[in-house]
């Protein structure tokens, strides 16, 4: 899922997201509470008609955004007490809160209200944590009662394997519509996360959608469907994208880098997107260099059609049984491209 | 003609401008001179392959920017030497470099070097100047020596009537493919240009294109056309877009209005832009606090639209052989926007 925080995939329209194969995109609960506000969305006739968008959208619950706040947000048992980044005024978000505004987006994915585990942390830090995510759970699926919104419960725990199965039980015991796992890809080793995630993963319902929360690189990808997890969101291809690092098959090519200048060729020969088919390198990296709008836009396009076709390659080879044919380059050797010899 | 000064009409692709209805832009050889540079823009098969618009551009000389860069650039017979404003590296440009530049840029109309007159200056000084600009024009017409590019003359003369007609004259003998009324609009008072135009362009032949240069507002199309001009160029409606200002028959609207808020409906009911089909103002409003890089893109396509259908309304009036119907209401109160009921 690409992600729309604002109510806009950064640079991008509808027509730009449907061109790369996005089928669902993710929308910042906590961002649009603060600005332009849920009930403002919800008058305009939701999310999805707000941005020009007529596919799935999943939002967050908040939590995550809420919890990074640091010393702005104050918590409780009941919920979360913060004072808006944008102009320090405050705001209370609970689980019942957190339903109501996703309610009021329109979402037709919304996510529990949890807290996210502060990590590093200790055993008894982390049990704790997870008990308040579970009550916090099933207060959301006690006050959820949108018919055209299906709820996904959140499974933490940490870096603690016993942890992961306890909150699994918990969570799968009150009943969700799908399940993410959360907390991972939140600084620990890769090693960890993978060992974690190989734990977890399994503990989910075969039959319902699993999704991997704010993971990854193409790497991970891979890595995680080969676990089981079917969805993922990632600021990575649009973050990127704004950066000037665009992904290829073969790693990740810096389009300010000298070596562009006169390339005519795309980015990626075989790739299909927008930018590969109408722009050569030494095009993007004018634009690039030259502080372009247009950079940003036709970059992103690049970035996301290069996931939505990761992901779509992968699921070709689920349906045929066979392994996985993409390999991702080690990460320390991904920006060097090889020599590539540019058409015209 | 919409502005594209480093080979991208800020924010837009070509499918952006077709869909505004964009005939023509307008590149500039200066900025181009010095990134990415003309000849490797030739390398790269021209700059309609570089940026990717398959419709004729018009290049400007590069000498209006030369000589805005003040004390970087200094002057005499055989042309200008001037210090980069991107990294002040040393450059000179004559009116046979000049030539060459939009001639490796593979414009489909060049534009003759000249001198634009400083604004105020003496009879003597404008004359001084005029004659230095005959004597480029020359050079030009003498260097000029690609067959699928046309060139088109440019008369100056400041603000003095008899100097307009001196410079028409020579230019005229000269001969060009099209000219251009050039020293406009650069701090003037509005009846003054009004009354150089309606002077000047009449003297230009009725057969060939009559380009105003650098102008102007909506109020100016309509008066130059009046007076006989044919073609125009301005960033007025990408600059606009850009600060939240955007064009509709009734004046200017500002999107940051916190009226705009919550409301549901289109920047202008009848117009047919993307934008306007597609997003509210409430959502463009939405976008413009929040910096989003789409509020750009969104507002330049409504101003553009605005623009080529202002045009297109006053080529059809002229058609049918009747006084023009669009009015452009008094500047000053121009930014004001009447009450407007919102469809939901």
């Amino acid at each position: 899922m690409p992600v729309g925080t604002q109510a806009t995939v950064k640079a991008l329209t509808k027509e730009d997201l449907l061109d790369c194969g996005a089928q669902i995109i993710l929308g910042n609960t906590y961002h649009l509470f603060l600005r332009p506000g849920h009930r403002v969305v919800e008058t305009l006739g939701g999310l999805h008609r707000f941005m020009n968008w007529d596919r799935p959208i999943l939002t967050d619950s908040g939590g995550f955004q809420v919890f990074s706040l640091g010393d702005l947000a104050k918590i409780d048992e009941e919920g979360v007490t913060l004072k808006s980044h944008l102009d320090g005024s405050t705001h209370f978000i609970s689980p019942e809160v957190s339903m109501e505004i996703q309610q009021a987006l329109g979402a037709d994915i919304a996510m529990t209200f949890d807290e996210p585990t502060p990590h590093p942390a200790t055993h008894e830090d982390t049990l704790k944590s997870l008990l308040l995510s579970t009550r916090w759970a099933l207060r959301c699926k006690n006050s959820h009662n949108s018919p055209d919104q299906i709820l996904f419960g959140i499974v933490q725990g940490g870096m603690y394997k016993d942890l992961r199965s306890q909150s699994a039980e918990q969570i799968l015991e009150i009943g969700f519509d799908g399940y993410a796992v959360g907390g991972l890809s939140v600084g620990e080793d890769k090693g960890v996360m993978l060992e974690i995630l190989e734990h977890t993963a399994p503990l989910l319902p075969a039959g319902q959608a699993r999704y991997l929360m704010g993971v990854g690189t193409p790497q991970d990808l891979l890595d995680g469907v080969r676990m089981g997890i079917d969805m993922f969101d990632c600021v990575m291809p649009t973050r990127n994208a704004r950066n000037g690092t665009l992904f290829v098959p073969w790693g990740k090519l810096n389009i300010r880098n000298a070596r562009h200048k006169t390339d005519a060729g795309p980015v990626d020969p075989d790739c299909s997107c927008y930018t590969c088919r109408y722009y050569s390198r030494a095009y993007l990296r004018h634009l690039f260099i030259s502080n372009e709008i247009l950079a940003m836009r036709l970059n992103s396009i690049h970035n996301i059609a290069f996931y939505q076709r990761w992901m779509a390659n992968i699921r070709e080879d689920i349906k045929h049984d066979r392994p996985f044919k993409q390999v991702w380059p080690d990460e320390s050797c991904g920006t060097e491209e090889p020599d590539y010899e540019s058409g015209v």
